[in-house]
């Protein structure tokens, strides 16, 4: 079952009807659910959410990321006894607390993370290849149920992801870095912009502002559920811009070389 | 001619001999020629340089950045009457100055840059099409020679290029905004990553970083040609993040929502 049928969700239906062979996905949301039935994402319908809770034996959230912890809570006590709930919120700490909280053994909630996303938000833009190579980050504690565990990263495998473990808070201050800094820089490179430099871009600017397309409201609320990591993020990037700023100030361009060459090297690893 | 065939000359070199059919193409650079010939690049390869200069009646440097005023220097006594000599450094104000003051009437000089390259360097990653709706600037002074200038923008316009013209010095400025510090973020950027932050790395880091790949000897001469400007873009960048903290640190979200919305309606605006 998946409650919040949009890009995400919607991807996550695509995907496990076409790589799942025997599974049936039944969809809730605010919506009356056409756009998630047109776009072949989900199989039923369902109006009632104590229904499709107690129906289900798998149940993935894919709301707005604020929403997740208060439909834990909503949903718990129709979770049926084994029964695994998972979600993709992109901070996990308060959620995994909140999890662990509501959904009890002999159910269970995992937290993950699929990498994965795309700057048109809605059902409409869901691909069933969203997840094919992404990392798909399961944030299990040392509480978590293995065979739990096990059933959120068969899924993720399942639909194309490559699964890495990490413990919720940890993933938090690690996902700042890989995430939401490169968000708040590709914004304040937007910002610094004049018609003149903009008049000239090349592939470069293009290509390191595109994440500040996406949606200002759903990273408003990411940046606000892991406000002291992103904080600590910035703060770390400030010093290396402020060691590069001393050096080509100071003419050290051996220095600044140095610099350029260890992240190029850093940065074509990555492929 | 063509002097400095690496990839931006010989897509020049490509793109010139594909647009304007009678063209010919002579090459020269430090190397025997045997890949700029084999890429197709040039028609002819020339080992004395004077001679390639005095033949020439369009004379294109595209060596290294630092290199490019002392090369107007070093051919100014050999260029035509007539002929018109351009570049296609990074950094505009000091190479017009030295231009101007080397290549004088009947010859001329005008400052190119295009937005154009690509991770890769060398004539065998040079490409027909990579000035294909680039920006062009071509920085004229008030003591350029129009139909000089004319010829540079109509070359431009004629390999595909989105011509724009500005002042050198205020090119200067706008190119460390667009350019420059794009490059010097991305690099920051991969500095402050770690092993479990790279592990989880989604399309988001890998486009906003993809610049720093750029070959770091050719980037510190960017940055050293252009230290001032580069220092003045950081510290704006500097002073939108310190916004953006301020904003997160004090729970005040719905400036954070404020700001991410401007930015994220310039970045859609870009396409």
């Amino acid at each position: 079952m998946i409650l919040g049928v949009g890009l995400l969700g919607g991807s996550i239906g695509l995907a496990a009807k076409s790589k799942l062979k025997s599974v049936k996905i039944v969809g809730y949301g605010h919506s009356d659910g056409s756009a998630a039935l047109k776009a072949g994402a989900v199989d039923r319908w369902e109006n009632d959410l104590e229904r499709a809770v107690r129906w289900a034996d798998f149940i993935l959230i894919a709301t707005p990321v604020q929403v997740i912890a208060p439909t834990l809570s909503r949903i718990a006590g129709w979770v049926q006894p084994g029964t695994v709930v998972t979600d993709v919120g992109s901070a996990k700490a308060a959620i995994v607390s909140a999890g662990e909280a509501a959904i009890r053994p002999p159910a269970a909630f995992i937290g993950s993370h699929p990498m994965a996303g795309g700057s048109k938000a809605g059902v409409a833009a869901a691909r069933a290849d969203l997840f094919e190579g992404a990392a798909c980050v399961v944030t299990p504690t040392a509480t978590s149920d293995p065979a739990a565990v096990g059933r959120v990263r068969d899924f993720w495998q399942a639909l194309g992801g490559r699964v890495i473990e990490q413990d919720p808070v940890e993933h938090d201050r690690l996902v700042a870095l890989a995430s939401h800094l490169p968000h708040a820089l590709a914004a304040a490179l937007m910002a610094v912009q004049e018609p003149g430099s903009i008049d000239i871009r090349g592939k470069g600017l293009v290509d390191t502002t595109r994440v500040a397309g996406g949606d200002p409201a759903l990273w408003r609320e990411i940046f606000a559920m892991n406000r002291g990591n992103v904080l600590a993020a910035v703060e770390r990037l400030e010093r290396e811009l402020a060691t590069f700023k001393q050096a080509l100030a100071n003419g050290d361009d051996a220095a600044v070389f140095a610099w350029l060459d260890e992240q190029a090297k850093r940065r074509n690893a990555l492929g």
